[in-house]
């Protein structure tokens, strides 16, 4: 399947590799390729620049927003929360008319340190805005309450842990829940929440994730929800 | 030990009736005793009036606020978030001054339905305004995040699930650990998030939480944090 990835960060290039390695063809979006592959030092995260991870991942194109979002079948927003909407406005509402968009922003203000506020929540979330603002999109919260390593190989943790859907079109839904039950999520492992309000929730629990990251020093952890029957 | 419960509702009268399984000498704390034992009608949520309860649960013993403050060595805070503060207010800053204050209210506002909004979020959390307002308690954020069925008995669930401290004073949280290993949680289960600050990812987390409970159909629910060497 055609699959674009919107943002060129660890989070989009983790996506990416294993979206590749699955053998879709991939497209990730970014303002200015040129730009992007100019870069020679790491990012603000550590991270290698994108151009090295180019090198050994020859098949992903990287394009422009605009040539981007009309490549994919399913667009991944896996760009920083900050600046989701203004990419997703370089796409393009048509290119993103009617396709499943699988939002995994977050909309983190790091600017007080540890752990990150949200710049949205509790009466509104970026899932929302996203649906509002592209109302023929097919706007899908997942994967956004966990790490990209988790994300795309959830048997990294060392018990199985809970993955959420949130949106208003079951057949999105039902599309995005196969697409990461390719990653490695199993059927039973995946919650879904109901409506794109419940973005709010997948959004909101960040703080709880990110004092646990901290606390415990490492990013990569996820939740198991427990009831009497579990 | 004498314990003061805040709150004379369906959670503070199950942790009151866990308390005094426990062997605790026992107060509760209410605004006006007469008017709490002349009601005859089921509460908001569908519980019995407190007086049946207090019927068999003798030992316990129903104060005004004030009273109720200046009985306990520890204060559980276990009423609405709504009235958190006034409860407080009354029970008095004297009384409250030196003792550990475990504080599970939650700050919800139902009126836009399930899943309720928070009235203080993300900048703040009712945990450090009750911290703020009372510099001289010792407050800790803990049990808040599941259903007080599970906060007195967490074996009632399929698998062992995490509990979280927050609170400023190492002692507090110790004395509290303490009280909730007398529940049932196992010290392995207790995650320390730090400071009171991170009451904010234990009250943001209710909208997770409230949302699984409409979903699943149950608040009898927790959550396990998995890491790779869980």
């Amino acid at each position: 399947m055609n699959i674009t990835v919107l943002g060129t960060g660890n989070v989009g290039r983790v996506l990416a590799g294993k979206l590749l390695e699955l053998g879709h063809d991939l497209a990730i979006g970014t303002r200015d390729p040129q730009a992007t592959l100019a870069r020679t030092d790491p990012d603000g995260m550590g991270n290698p620049p994108y151009r090295d991870w180019q090198q050994t991942h020859h098949e992903a194109q990287l394009l422009p927003f605009a040539q981007a979002g009309a490549f994919g079948n399913i667009v991944i927003n896996a760009i920083g929360g900050d600046v989701a909407l203004a990419a997703l406005d370089a796409a393009g509402a048509s290119s993103l008319a009617g396709k499943l968009l699988i939002d995994l922003a977050l909309p983190l203000d790091f600017s007080h340190g540890m752990p990150p506020r949200l710049t949205i929540a509790n009466t509104d979330s970026l899932g929302e805005q996203i649906q509002r603002t592209y109302p023929d999109a097919r706007v899908v919260k997942t994967l956004n309450t966990t790490f990209c390593n988790v994300m795309v190989n959830p048997g990294l943790l060392a018990q199985q842990t809970n993955l959420f859907l949130a949106g208003d079109d079951t057949d999105a839904k039902t599309t995005a829940a196969g697409l990461v039950q390719q990653f490695g999520w199993p059927a039973h492992s995946l919650i879904d929440l109901g409506g794109i309000e419940a973005a709010r929730a997948c959004e909101m629990y960040m703080q709880l994730y990110f004092t646990l990251a901290d606390r415990l020093g490492t990013f990569e952890l996820n939740i198991n929800i427990v009831t009497r029957n579990t």
